[in-house]
């Protein structure tokens, strides 16, 4: 039952969301008219509500992940989640897992590693803009995920306090400075995912990579295409994201074979 | 430090692969030579061995979860990482979610479930097939999850045992027929997950969704392409997956908005 | 040197374009400033002009295939270059061939075979909508190709004048109707190409191909991706067409191999 | 009717292809059995043949330029349909163009030049390796297409023979080094394409093209996606080609714009 103080998604039946956290007594100015929170408190999820004396109806939904992350205040761009439901699985982050997220941005990334990490997991995340820090301790806050964040104004170029991370994912704009001290935080057999908008970048990175005991390095890249749902004209919709950006992705060995030191800033033979 | 019985990835110098659990006294042979577990009982993840008399090497890493289906013994076509990744999210499960699986197959879906809902969550997966339930049931013990998972010998046409669910995985040959029992296994909000490798499949699946109370229905392809990691002749790779399945989701609702019974097996306005 | 009564796009300097035709004494508007015909006249392609007493300029250019239906009047949805360009390689046409086109539309697919058929080859059109006729006629005499063509108002259920024919582009709304007639029109080993904006569409269009001697049936899509040209943050652009149709290709036989009557209504093995 | 010295394609009824040059008199042996020329000369292309005592049989076709590169004799990687057929459109290749190409290789992209323009136009094809040379000497004589061309055994870091060409293919290992020898070559407006496999050259080109005056700069990649074509199973194959060249556009211009020197190696706003 939803209670003062839970945050619901409210799904118009025009298709529309917004995503409010209801109070007892408040209300919201939509464009298919006002929602009293009054008459949400004590509903169910998976219930619908009219609103003021029209026939428009909304739907009650739990908020997921993404319908949090494209209704959150931000002022970066995110990463999307075709991109960060790859990252989470290739770093194979779960339940218990100690993780750095760097830069923290508007925390979208933040919180899909806090969400999976659990209680008994650690996200050790850096950013080095104020005004970036304080919208994700906000952001965070709100999901209810802080406390398994530990967030840190810091810039990276200092290192990390952190070592022996399970994994650690790299988004900031030169990412090829910090190959380095991201090697230093990891665990043997560790995992780093390097956000790389640009082919320069990744070619930087990957350049970096083979200067250091990093192997299994993988650069991908995913194109999702939505269908219109017409069960009789199906078809994908007209336009889609055609780029968000490449993502590398490696592990940490703590020596690299003999031999290899020569192939230094090649790529392992495959 | 990795101990008598761990899971390790030997990690070969020439990128190839090897799943092993380690046993005391135990060896493998490889395309590289023996190895012996003795020489990595002690070890820690990162580390190196060198086999036999010669000089050619192995890392020794944690299995992730995709290494763990890419080495797992299977009879069915495994759900790809770049779906299952995608799939975990937009049904946002996370610790403490109770969800259901079927058709389970050789268990990697399940899996890639059970590693997420943590210890305080639930998986309950069913199987009509015993070869497949036996299977997913030795899978799932090897890794470590079956704790998680309650698995059941069953055919879904007699629907499922448990309601208020949050989130529901379909993936069996004839998914149209079972749209009705997954609703009722659904908590309002609750979100449900369809696999469809045809398109003539995805037709079927979302007539029989739109006469029902579902809402928010979307249709998904996801295309990811790999590079070769060469910094100076970066290029994506020559081939790629072209298709594996399409993906529909949607949520439950308790009823449908008044009016919307006249446009049954027609998507909602967008 | 280009002269009274030519073509030419007019490329400004902020990357926009305007397709005219030249005109002595005449000018026309753009947001950079007026254009005075009189000042192309005389110069050549590749020449630049400054306006008005700016110093924004225009550079002149030969128009394209591809400038010439992105500035054509238009009522209908194009087949793009993507698809077009495509699809004229697949039905093989080149100077000489004998092609029919239809529904003929805004006459964009028209060109795109009239200019390739060269002086002794021919486009037959079919359009049974008067206004679309009339576009089409207007849009090909601009464009210097109407004599390639024999334009025709005429409903393509009554069949096709022609026989023989090299290859034939069917574009219509309900092209599995018209799959008989298609194959009368065509010679032995003449190409089809199908125009099907939707799957559904493809399935059903497919049925109707099995039921005749056609062979080598192939379904493509296509998508181009563009890139942001910048050598120093290449990268691909944020979006890009999703979906414009599906293509089916096939060649007439005479007659099917014996034993392929029962497998009517399924593709050859393969 | 089929004639002695005629091209056909052999389309088996299982899917196989062969091409060959009928002679009076001579047979081809082929995993369903043994063809001989005898019995196809006089047919129809449309027809079927059944071969030896068996009841196989293959269909008699017309040669397409796609069957043409995929049967031909090669020693280089060939630009495939996907890619070819942008580039002819985007090169706004037609009956009367003059065209060169460069460099040749086994002939393929000259072929499809060579079938555009026509008896009246010319392929102007420069190819610095003998061996090469001679393989698409063979090949265009082979098609009917080496009176179109003019084959020249030539490095072209000695430039072109030809000023004012139409367009111009750039098809080298290092094309960046050959940017100004192009645009002297075409003439104003003219356009040129280039084929670049890895992002590197792809920068490198751009870097070059914007110290000359080139407008209207684009760079593509063709993803082109196949289908089972099975009416009621519709789907994508399971694998299929991820890449194979990147594809760079420009138009030469006489001169850039009046201050656009001060922009050197930038990209045009757009």
């Amino acid at each position: 039952m939803i209670k003062d103080g839970d945050r619901v998604l409210l799904y118009g039946e025009d298709g529309t969301k917004f995503l409010v956290r209801v109070e007892a007594g408040k209300k919201k100015g939509t464009h298919l008219g006002v929602v009293e929170f009054d008459k949400i408190i004590g509903k169910n999820y998976g219930d619908i509500i009219t609103i003021g004396k029209t026939s428009k109806s909304y739907y009650l939904l739990q908020p997921t992940y993404i319908d949090d992350i494209f209704s959150m205040k931000r002022k970066t761009q995110i990463v999307y989640p075709k991109d960060s439901s790859y990252i989470v699985m290739k770093l194979d982050i779960k339940p218990g897992s100690r993780v750095i997220d760097t830069g923290v941005g508007s925390g979208a990334m933040c919180a899909a590693m806090a969400r999976l990490v659990g209680e008994e997991g650690k996200v050790y995340a850096y950013e080095r803009r104020e005004d970036f820090y304080k919208l994700a301790t906000q952001n965070l806050t709100e999901w209810g995920l802080v406390n398994r964040v530990e967030l840190k104004l810091r810039d990276i170029a200092f290192g990390f306090d952190e070592t022996n991370v399970d994994a650690l994912l790299l988004d900031v704009p030169d990412p090829e400075n910090y190959i380095q001290v991201c090697w230093e935080a990891l665990a043997g057999g560790g995992r780093i995912g390097v956000i790389c908008p640009t082919v320069n970048q990744v070619s930087m990175v990957l350049e970096k990579m083979y200067e250091l005991p990093f192997i299994d390095v993988e650069v991908w890249e995913s194109l999702m295409r939505q269908f219109k749902p017409y069960p009789n004209r199906l078809r994908p919709v007209d336009r889609m994201v055609a780029h968000t950006t490449y993502m590398i992705f490696a592990r940490k060995v703590n020596a690299l074979a003999k031999g290899k030191a020569e192939t230094k800033g090649q790529p392992p033979t495959t």
